[in-house]
């Protein structure tokens, strides 16, 4: 009766009315497809601007919290398909917050609409979703949890801005070496995009003051997955043989004391100066927003891929809006 | 000059430039009518989930008071039918509350918009803006006022549950029992279905703890129109033989002495175990949202209707505004 | 590589990618042009209501602070154009206020959209987010800066309201005479008119208490333009000659002490009765909020020309969006 399928089940399945709730959903080939769409997503946006694939369907944008980006990212690409958008930001004041489950929330929202993109701020919460809902879920960040587009625009774009990947040869990653720098320990972003590289035969690099090393349970995982790694304090040491600098930023709200906070928030800072010691193709990354661990002199450099890393994300989260809902 | 006409003249004239404002406004051929046109909305989403019926007309969404749940329908009735939403949620925080009038605010988004949707706290804010209006007005809800379109989508899931609605047959509702449960004195939403119950030949139980009775100016609306009405504190004296059970919610909101709400809340559960002693064909309904009132286990029972019936307020209001904006 | 151009250049070429922050960079030729797509906008909207000029092309609409009015003209303008929007409104909770800086936001929100309309509290952020773009700025309104989009909308009422603009016949606006009422201190609006109409030949009226005169830089300007005006506290005497009246609020939030505020909030407010000495082809206008200024029996007076100026926002903001999208 339901065209909704467990996304445990999916490899064997297209992606029509599938939820994408985790990266642990995406094997290599799943990774290749994905980006074979996006890639094809940001030919068409290039040559027209917008196109109607998705014209009559209906995204609700259920933001449990702000998150502008994230939120415009997704409205541009259902925008940019043809289709509409509902959008709900101001959770905290409305019914929903009046005591009202979030299983209600989704069975009433899919009355109405034809995918549902959730940010929450609970762990888990993209997961409940998916499974009391008969349209497709989009995990939009789900607290200390996942974030799994992110990680999905993060990688498609180290394979787009070193030529790992085209429609012809496929994706291929393998001997690259990515260095991940800053907040280790808290930064979702970091720990989906280390999972989704362990699939491949990369080196990576862990960079972080001491306190904000990067998670047991991920080095863990690593391990199993025999990923070679490295873990640092210092960046000098490791950014000569880097492909990638995927920078992170400290966030102030991690910390109880302010005076640890202020010890470390500079700790790594790049500059002009700084990628001098780089490679001439070293990418350099950032999932936005920055306060001051990039300087703004660094933009002009050709290395500096975060504004075409943010444009990436806008076309990952289109070819997943046309994948769930059957068009891709 | 104005295409408006005044809604107490809309007996003889098409719906086109009318407003919506009270549930008053619809005898019987009016519903018949409506659902007529929600049932084609119905009929065209299900076979093809948007069309362009209302292409390059554009809704104001204007909301004073936060409710997703109707503004979302609203936005998606109007998103399904091709047209385009300007949504208004900040009200609080905007120009028109710095002390600017209604009826300026109207005029002014009516200089942009072809329909204005209005959900406002005060009661008769609705037939104030519909007054200055020269375009058409949609009450989404005025304070104790009234919320027409609730009771409209009520009563067409009642008729679909039950059979009682078909484009060949029409509408009849005679000889159906109705319980309506719990809040009975301060629930908008009953007390606007019982006004149009009223103009059927129903029959209504009035189950409620004795501080939520049902209004007597409601109760003497019903006297007049001759409805066979029966007040109980008891659910099981009068369930066997109900056709439809509307749940409602005890609001928190309404009582001053937190002790005396703790006492009522609970009153009426509506359980797997309570639906044994109910009719095969009955359907329980809900406007939602739920805190209680209904258990989660009762959603997989064939006669929990209250997901359909919020689908159902999506056709209702796609089929008010093709109504308004001159396209049913 | 860049479609954009500086907007300091923008005589010579065509408006195509340009930003719009000032009234500064429209010469008598290009309100001119302005107002002949803006005509042309006005008569399609009543043909057609809607039209595909913009399918597919995206805007961003940044509003750092609230203004309903302002976003809901421009959403509407974009989508009377078949483009489609998004709206950011929260930004006081989302990651921009985080410390995000405003060209950062610029760069990530032009990574999506193809058009931002900035409106901003700080004097100068348009002209910094037009420095940083690739994408056209428009600036809808920079706290105490311009607020260019309003002084284009008041100058094409007066001449559509006067008949000082046709197709055929072009703009001319040679020996009108304009009086500015109320707030001229602090009205951003009467200021950036005032500049605007500096470039014809027009008489000017200041007529406001004493402790609300308009700035001296303001009428530097003025009088370097050889612009003929007269301040003065008293409306009676200019307005028998008047063919403008434009009323602006005294608004609360400048004064410090309240008492000053009471006494000069009412000290002009236009009547019925204030109209009996005026031209018979007089035009009433305000940039709306009204908070008393203009009496309500007043819109029914013919001169009362305010709401016909909101809509003429609106086809005011479709031309400079086709201009800027290269559309026009």
């Amino acid at each position: 009766m339901s065209k909704h399928l467990p996304f445990g089940d999916r490899r064997d399945a297209p992606w029509y009315g599938q939820s994408i709730v985790s990266v642990s959903q995406f094997a290599p080939a799943d990774l290749e497809y994905v980006f074979g769409v996006a890639h094809e997503m940001r030919e068409m946006v290039g040559r027209v601007g917008s196109f109607d694939l998705l014209k009559g369907k209906l995204l609700a944008n259920l933001f449990y919290e702000p998150s502008t980006r994230t939120a415009s990212s997704f409205t541009a690409a259902m925008m940019r398909l043809g289709g509409a958008v509902i959008p709900i930001n101001e959770v905290r004041y409305s019914s929903v917050s009046k005591g009202e489950s979030l299983p209600d929330t989704i069975r009433t929202l899919e009355a109405y609409a034809d995918c549902i993109v959730l940010r929450h701020p609970q762990m888990g919460a993209a997961a409940e979703a998916a499974q009391v809902a008969r349209k497709p879920i989009i995990n939009a960040g789900d607290g200390v949890g996942e974030h799994p587009t992110q990680a999905l625009l993060d990688l498609f774009t180290i394979a787009s801005e070193l030529g790992r990947y085209t429609p012809k040869a496929g994706l291929s990653l393998d001997g690259l070496t990515v260095t991940l720098l800053g907040d280790l320990k808290y930064g979702r972003t970091v720990h989906s995009l280390a999972r989704l590289l362990s699939q491949f035969g990369v080196r990576l690099n862990l960079v972080s003051p001491d306190i904000l090393k990067m998670p047991t349970h991920i080095k863990d995982e690593l391990d199993r997955a025999d990923v070679r790694y490295v873990e640092s304090t210092n960046l000098e040491d490791v950014l000569p043989a880097s492909d990638v600098l995927y920078v992170t930023r400290v966030q102030k709200e991690r910390f109880e004391d302010e005076a640890v906070y202020a010890s470390v928030k500079d700790a790594y800072v790049v500059t002009r100066e700084t990628l001098k010691a780089a490679k001439a193709a070293m990418v350099v990354m950032h999932p936005f927003p920055r306060v001051g661990e990039i300087a703004y002199e660094v933009d002009q450099d050709p290395r500096a891929a975060y504004f075409r890393q943010m444009e990436n994300g806008m076309y990952v989260r289109m070819a997943l809006l046309a994948m769930v809902l059957g068009k891709a």
